[in-house]
């Protein structure tokens, strides 16, 4: 039975799950990192006891940047005040048990491989398309963390050198053009306009035959294609699993995605490129977090 | 000891090498595949023996595309006639020893990894920036070959969108924009001309500040920046070694090319990433047929 911990910016979710992965028992709450670390690792610990299903290892999934091999939160944007926390020793000394720990992208990407619509991928890259875009990459059914644990950050390719400036600090990034945020404004500024708009909203409209919505969504969707057909033509994957909130619009994206992959990918064969949705939506981040703690299959 | 074959679309080179890599003895001869096949493969067999060395195993280095499963040539542009050509099975026929192949710039990146400025990567990315711009990619000592053995194609990533057209059929990719060919095609319209001018020239011509050579010069290794830049943010290796025709460049390509990455990799630890000239320039092809052969270090 393993202990899953999904840290993000707003909310913390824990959970129990069995050694199939099945999530037994689960709760969340607010993360507030404003009260500091010890605070937020201590209801962490508590929450996950209060489950009422003893655990004997614990995956952690958490919002970076980490130092993966001192398992540290280095400092996030959004937690004033957090440098360099030993959230794996921490954690390990308040449960006396064994945590493992990785970034959320690649728990995500985890998940997908061991329990979702990554199993069987000799090569597997997952996307996830949401307030920001970035991924893991898994080669063997092994994460490619790489330096820094940079490896998949492929929301940071830069596609318009003289582009709109990213929060990374370079210019023209994926990221910058084509998540969820960037195709809200993209339609705000084209006059597409919905309360609460996201980028769902988009893709309905286009599909109900906006000519507006339709264009904004079509130039996103070539956008994903060259930036996600960038990382097919590096690493030629037989699976490529997509997530995060703009996915939520499933074939309103996968259809268009694929076409547009087909005619930009010329050197890796894509009818042996399988492009499916995530299976874990917006449970995500608590399956990423059980999959890290799962022993490797 | 090992044989090594190395098929060009001109020439072909044949060696033979110790259990260290070292080069024996080498051999050369025109392609000339208007022969067809089987007199193409009955001379390299013939000066591969020829040599006077025994050897027990042979690795073969091919310009592609090749079926590496089964060992095929498919259909390689200036090769009229060749079809699905059995290399490897032909070969071991006519030898009577185990055969390896590879595509060229597999080849040569495990050369660079195994013999080269590649050892002791977790991570590495080689390119080739030449005619074309290519590449490999080993993770944890393996090459990683992808469906249709398409890994390491990053020459063919999309930079622009409405760019110039590629030979692969995409437009604006990478290699249609900073291969040699097109630095001189930059150079040609800008106003600078060299008898038989290659890229060297531009290059050499920029550092003795000529204003024309130096915008070339500068705006090429700006898009190789960028290219390598998003195989760096997808991968983040430890290692990533530059050959070919333009790197002969050395220092005038290396420095400039390096500030760039710093400005353009925001999200990889730029300073944890070796970028690092190849150890094998010119004798790239032969070393990676050698290297195909070798055992697994």
């Amino acid at each position: 039975v393993i202990g899953a911990v999904d840290v993000g910016g707003t909310k913390v979710a824990v959970g129990v799950a069995d050694a199939q992965g099945r999530l037994l028992a689960q709760d969340r709450f607010p993360t507030r990192p404003e009260r500091g670390p010890d605070a937020v690792i201590a209801e962490i610990a508590d929450r996950l006891r209060a489950l009422g299903h003893p655990f004997t290892t614990v995956g952690v999934g958490c919002v970076g940047p980490l130092d993966l091999d001192e398992g540290l939160i280095l400092s996030p944007p959004n937690f004033p005040g957090w440098d360099r926390v030993p959230l794996r020793r921490a954690l390990e000394a308040r449960l006396g048990l064994p945590v493992v720990i990785d970034n959320d992208a690649n728990a995500a990407a985890l998940a997908e491989y061991k329990l979702g619509a990554g199993q069987g991928a000799k090569i597997l890259v997952y996307a996830t398309v949401s307030t920001g875009i970035g991924g893991g990459i898994l080669v063997d059914g092994k994460l490619v963390h790489g330096v820094g644990g940079g490896a998949g950050e492929f929301g940071h390719q830069t596609l318009v050198p003289d582009g709109p400036r990213c929060g990374c600090g370079n210019h023209g990034c994926l990221e910058a053009l084509a998540s969820g945020p960037a195709i809200v404004a993209a339609a705000r500024k084209a006059g597409f306009e919905r309360p609460d708009m996201h980028a769902g909203h988009v893709a309905e409209a286009a599909a109900a035959g906006d000519p507006i919505a339709g264009k904004v969504w079509e130039d996103a969707v070539e956008v994903l294609a060259i930036g996600l057909g960038n990382v097919i033509t590096t690493l030629a994957p037989d699976r490529v699993v997509i997530g995060g909130g703009v996915a939520q619009a499933g074939d309103l994206l996968l259809r268009p995605l694929r076409e547009a992959l087909a005619r930009r990918v010329r050197m890796v064969p894509m009818d042996r490129v399988d492009v499916r949705l995530a299976a874990h939506g917006a449970d995500a981040g608590i399956f990423g977090a059980i999959a890290v703690g799962l022993p490797r299959a």
